[in-house]
């Protein structure tokens, strides 16, 4: 038989990342590749705890079909978590439960993108949203290069202006992947001024928010929005585990009743028992210092990283993100990551990302990787970081 | 905010089955409209012991990111138990585990289907895979009607000669949900030989299948397969429980790979936890013993449900399933299901799903409908189907 595939299966590969990540597995490899947070920030007593006691107390409801929109109990704990601890949302929002956050981010296209509209992002962004987005939209995506404070404002409007149809902005305003920027209050201001002049909205994607380890909390976009011009995405992954799989999209309930509609035919509705233990913790612990711990433990690393970066090659620039898994590192233009990520495998098996991974652009950030600091231990980012700057020194002689 | 969706959201609405399941969940109210297992077929006990050692033993395992392919032992698991048992699957073959069934028709879908392309299925079907389907090649439907032998092949073998682009052929031939039929195995080889010869694909639906209360084992589709022609979509949630969302897709190696992308872009992976319980419980435990509990629950709610309707006014047409949740009746052409449901509300607070709600052609079966025998208890059954009769014989009178 020969397979006539969707011309959409063309637009993408296989994530370049979680084939990176196979690799990784191999324990004789220092990963410095990793989107993950690290086990050691799960809160694995706790959650056996209550699993245990769901599966006693209410196992016909832990594991019937459940509705669409979510777990009622885990809406509402996220609904006033999202109000009372960060402003954000209003009487007009609903929540909406999905299987992580890229499903939010996925279920939300299909809810607003014909063949052609126009998307417009960061420019590296995350790439396993960009190809959620170009599934929907033959790949037509703007991507607007980034700044030490995100997204360039500037060509954001050029490019509001100049391209027709934009449906939305997608952003990661905050510790943004792959770059560990972050946008500040005044240009969220700007964004989301321009957001309005030009009728598109805004997909706000925030599961790093909140991992700060320095620096001042800057209040999301949607805790700004009084016409319902923005949508938020929020992630269980980093603040519980990411094997659970449960996000959420948070916005006005009419774009919510939509989005629904496109969950549903995904999965019918997202795994009963993993929302309510993600509902028990979120309201019957300590959620906020179990936050505070992990982000003990993240901004150790972190500084471990940054001092073992500290005398690298003057030529390669980096991010000092204030949270946040990642930095993102840029070598002088003509020099390839690739190249340097392959002595850095021959050398000491050491793996990152590279920068077209992450390009909305193809062909954008060849000379430019990517670091985790949140999975290696110090002794391996310390150890990861030398084989780095070795190759660096051997390459850009 | 004027929002603009997507041109596929028009295509359909919130799956009406569930609206009217949030209604049943009302317990004054007599369901009989429920499509899903019974809470009592649910292993609870050996669930509880698994995910108790699991998160024990293994718990980073558990909560950390899994690959897009799926948990390695649960798709050794099944792959070898479709193959011992059911001779399904060929050394070709991969196995992807899905979010539930439903995310294997929709990843398929997405990777098969442009706008415009056609899609054969019976009518009626389940409405959930046809909205998966419909928002991919912009409902292009072709339905062919249903005998007690399912799928008329005689209509299959005209559109296939007459519609031009047909991706694939939807059959859920086993226990068909919403008729309850099942289709002998000489239409099945049929259907096979049809498919090759028109060069389209068969996505098996097979959610049921290992739940037969009477007759004989007919083969599945794809263990006639030697072509690599027919994909199988599989679901735990009847024979472990669905509120878990655990399916998987049989299928070649290369259409695998690419409804993987299809997946991971929607979701990433499926919940570790509820993969490894699965495969544990798949492995370890006596699975054929547990499946045959639940047929001889069933198979007696089946004959209570058929034993009541043994007296119901004789113009109305019902099927007697072999195994499944459902079956399906029909009014004489002119009387509206709908109707009767408002006389059975009114009258008994029964509920069940009337007939537009399953039809791939809008606006057929208007005088049909689909009643569940895996939800209620005996004594619900008999008090539904009595106010059933009641109405249909003021109605019909």
């Amino acid at each position: 038989m020969e397979y006539q595939y969707a011309n959409r299966m063309e637009i993408f590969g296989l994530s370049p990342i979680r084939e990176v990540l196979k690799l990784a597995a191999d324990p004789s490899y220092i990963s410095l590749a990793a989107g993950s947070p690290s086990p050691a920030s799960y809160p694995v007593k706790e959650m056996k705890e209550i699993m245990d006691r769901l599966m006693e107390e209410q196992p016909v409801r832990m594991l019937q079909y459940g509705v669409s929109e979510g777990y009622a109990p885990l809406q509402k704990a996220l609904k006033d978590r999202m109000r009372e601890k960060y402003q954000t949302g209003t009487d007009e929002d609903r929540i909406l439960i999905t299987s992580g956050a890229q499903q939010g981010i996925e279920s939300f296209a299909k809810a607003f993108l014909n063949e052609g509209d126009g998307v417009i992002c960061e420019d590296p962004s995350f790439i396993s949203a960009l190809n959620a987005i170009r599934c929907y939209n033959g790949a037509r995506l703007i991507g607007i290069p980034v700044d030490d404070d995100g997204m360039r404002i500037d060509l954001l409007e050029e490019a509001l202006k100049r391209e027709k149809n934009i449906k939305f902005i997608y952003t990661i305003n905050t510790f943004q992947n792959p770059t560990g920027v972050t946008m500040p209050l005044e240009r969220r201001k700007q964004m989301l001024e321009l957001a309005k002049k030009y009728h598109v909205m805004i997909l706000e994607d925030a599961p790093y928010f909140e991992l700060r380890y320095s620096g001042e909390y800057v209040p999301t976009l949607k805790s700004m929005d009084t016409d319902g011009i923005v949508a938020f995405v929020g992630s269980l992954s980093k603040i519980i585990a990411p094997g659970i799989r449960v996000g959420f999209l948070m916005a006005p309930q009419s774009v919510i009743k939509k989005v629904t509609k496109s969950k549903q035919i995904g999965d019918v509705h997202t795994s009963t028992l993993m929302q309510a233990m993600s509902c028990e913790f979120l309201t019957k612990y300590d959620v906020d210092a179990h936050i505070d711990r992990i982000c003990k433990m993240y901004r150790e690393s972190r500084d471990v990283m940054l001092e073992a970066l500290s005398d690298i090659d003057e030529r390669v620039r980096y991010t000092r993100p204030d949270g946040g898994l990642f930095l993102w590192a840029e070598m002088p233009e003509g020099y390839s990551a690739e190249e340097l990520q392959d002595r850095m495998l021959e050398k000491g098996k050491v793996l990152m990302i590279t920068g077209p991974a992450f390009a909305a652009t193809p062909g954008r950030f060849t000379n430019c990787f990517r670091l985790n600091f949140s999975m290696p231990t110090h002794e391996n980012i310390r150890r990861g970081v030398d084989v780095l700057k070795e190759c660096v020194k051997e390459y850009l002689r």
